[in-house]
């Protein structure tokens, strides 16, 4: 039995077979409808996100399954200072698979590691948000024909994109993939992107910070939101905003044949008027979420019935002695949880918390 | 496919079909326990309304349906800015139909157009809540036997109460139906009641301002409440108030066949001495909605499984250049949104905003 | 057709029938996997409990059953100060069982009296909380195969704690029962169990405020927390705390055929250490708690549909006019409730409220 806390767990093998399920019940959604008859997922959603949870139960009740839970932390335990490994061991008590989302890093990896039950991490924080990239990499695949010989535009913020992080880890793992990063100069990906993904594994990239300019070249468009909060100066925002939003003009630059995801919800990053393009597949990309999470509860329910003792963790280069200060890690918060290191660069002599994965 | 924004987009013989369809399935429930099997319903409600929310929820969950979505707009994406008609959109990924509470006018409209399933207007705001208007006509039919020849006292708060505002127009296109209003002078029925219904269409109706004094001459008294709010002097509402709550004194002088109504939840207003009166019908109500809920959910189901493209708007008559000042309308929030209005009477040369209807 | 409102209202008998049920469902699960099919359970929570709802959920959704209601009172009617009595009246027309929590004292049995349904009590302030001593009673009988001739250590906040109370009354009524009390003075059982239940059936009893002194001779142990809220001296509550604070020394000093239970969430009065003692059964009686909610669910509803009339409430030596002072009653503040108490006591003169059992 296993759980999935981040996109990077599962093989290229096994997103390809995710996405050929997908496809399947996209096709035969009838043969589906009793998979998942008297099993229950738990949705723990201890900050509210509507289009993830109803994505998920709508998963669930399709494959007719049933769902329980909570939609915020207000009308949970955690009101009255209740650990999540403890929420986790009461809710295997109650669900055969759960889906957690929470605001501290690393709390959907911990509930995995205390639940008897697979956990499915529906975002921790800023760190990962799987099931957002498994829709996005279904979407390339139906709108494109293929998951390799990409151009790649990621636009807007790609300094605090989890979804733009993700993305560009699991797709790096296809062949022939460029990518176009368009974003303010204050808004670039980190050094963790750029080094251990883009560099380590050559990974050709250019990076500009001309929506138009970078549109003609596109096989796919990334957009993001580009947050007033970002900016230390108001202005500097003020100033570049407008650049990254996509309208009719901007469409005109791109191929004929290309698309446009974006992770939703979009404020006014994107105009209306680009919804009607046929181009515009950010709304065929939620449809395409509620599939692979599908895919994947039918997926982790299956190993778990063939093996119901959990994974072991991988024990290699652990160290206890090394304390994280990420205040957003669950590791803060947790009562008597331990701290735990892995050395992640032996050379760079690089450690990293296991739970939040920022340096320790 | 259509959607239900307003009662009055049902014709007087749809009216009778669902009523008759709601009365079926009270004598035979076992018929419909797999009307909706695989099918599910989507509840958007944006303000809480218990009784509303969970008498859908009943309605489909009858109809061997499921139910997913939120009860109130804090654990909504609506709280990341998101607009009303990409939450339709979304929501159309995830459910066959929706029923959507907001307290902006005229949301409900926005997201039909937007949706690509049925959307059912569950109360936006003070305008429209049909499916209230439905209960109160199943209920009147099984209480009285009829619809047709009768008078109705509506006692209260007429001016803002849109449960009142409704009924009217719909029992104002039955045969022999009288109306006594009952209320203080502050809250006489609004002026496009007064004269779009019940003057143009000569239903004879009286005023007056004492209940004792109508009591005896009513076949229905439909209750609402009286908020202190509505009174500018407080002394006012005092020196009123208790004039319009019904209690047993007051059932006394009342026709031995008759029947109260009430939307609920009352407060006051009614007496709990005079819920064990054999004519106080407003629970028998509260069940009504939800057969009258079912009968709809299967005939919204049914029109969009026979044709599933959307019905075009009526685009006579529409005017751009106009812009709405109703505060609560969703135009003035809705993002990219284009100000449209109507002219529903020329000769006056009124025009109507599409979305709340109040006047441009 | 009756609710369950106190768990003195169940016989001995009925008792060891719903532990027996409970033990069939878990050895032959599918056996009731449609036993409520087409049966709707509400959960009415006026206020946060995930682990009770989830608990209720989950039972019923293993029966075959479906559910709807609400998780806090702010996304339901009582926010419009709907009264508890109609909402029971209105929940009953959308279920066919509920259950209830209210931060009022007497709520849920305000609710069953004006109820067609059955109503589960499933928390009312300070007051009761009978599906918890189900949960207990199960694990007791599961853990140590037995509920007599039994040592049973009560740990903590022994004053407030209502767990604590139901227990006692519940374990009372079997043969051979011994309880070591175990907490500060400041929080030693009040009057109404030492006298009306341990001292009247002369249960054998004895209080000591060390918890290791009392470890050796208990079969069962009872942890609850002390809140730092209920001293009145701040450094009585640091001075004591860490003496009631159960970690594996003082594991070290119990049987080795022993078991730890806690109503659960625990904050720190439990440390994660012992979790892995085979002793520690808190997270199995969480488990026991679903199993019990299903027996029950399923005696209510068989109940109530061979008898659907409602149970006539004991109307001896009922007194109407005497005051209940107890701020947390349903009393004060629903809407035209009867002042009603119950001379349970005629020697002492004693009268209770017969919602919220406080003395009048």
């Amino acid at each position: 039995m296993r759980s999935l806390i981040s996109i990077l767990e599962l093989s290229v093998e096994e997103l390809d077979q995710l996405i050929s399920t997908a496809k399947d019940i996209i096709a035969h959604p009838e043969n589906y409808w009793d998979k998942c008859a008297h099993k229950k997922l738990a949705t723990l959603f201890y900050e509210p996100s509507t289009r993830t949870r109803l994505s998920f139960e709508a998963a669930m009740l399709e494959l007719g399954g049933t769902v329980l839970g909570f939609s915020e932390a207000g009308s949970s335990s955690a009101a009255k200072g209740e650990s999540v490994a403890d929420t986790a061991k009461m809710i295997s008590c109650y669900a055969d698979i759960a889906a957690m989302r929470h605001p501290k890093e690393g709390a959907p990896y911990v509930a995995a590691q205390a639940a008897s039950i697979p956990f499915i991490n529906a975002g921790d924080g800023g760190h990962n948000h799987p099931t957002q990239t498994l829709a996005d990499l279904l979407t390339i695949s139906r709108e494109m024909g293929r998951l390799d010989n990409l151009t790649i535009g990621l636009c807007g913020d790609l300094k605090y994109g989890r979804t733009v992080h993700s993305l560009i880890e699991a797709m790096s793992r296809y062949t022939g993939i460029k990518f176009v990063l368009i974003s303010p100069k204050e808004l670039q990906i980190p050094g963790f992107v750029r080094f251990n993904v883009l560099e380590r594994h050559s990974i050709p990239y250019t990076e500009v910070t001309s929506l138009e300019e970078a549109m003609p070249q596109l096989d796919v468009l990334y957009m993001t939101r580009i947050q007033r909060e970002r900016f230390d100066d108001p202005w500097d925002y003020e100033r570049l905003k407008d650049s990254y939003i996509l309208d009719t003009p901007k469409m005109a630059l791109a191929k004929e044949k290309m698309c446009v995801l974006h992770p939703l919800p979009r404020v006014n990053e994107i105009s209306v008027q680009v919804d009607n393009d046929p181009r515009a597949a950010y709304f065929r990309q939620a449809l395409n979420g509620k599939y692979m999470r599908m895919a994947l509860i039918l997926k982790l329910l299956e190993e778990a019935k063939e093996n119901p003792v959990k994974d072991e963790i991988d024990t290699t280069d652990l160290e206890y002695d090394r304390v994280c200060h990420n205040p957003k890690c669950i590791s803060q918060t947790e009562q008597e949880l331990p701290q735990i290191s892995r050395v992640t660069d032996k050379a760079a002599n690089i450690h990293r918390c296991i739970y939040c994965e920022k340096r320790t």
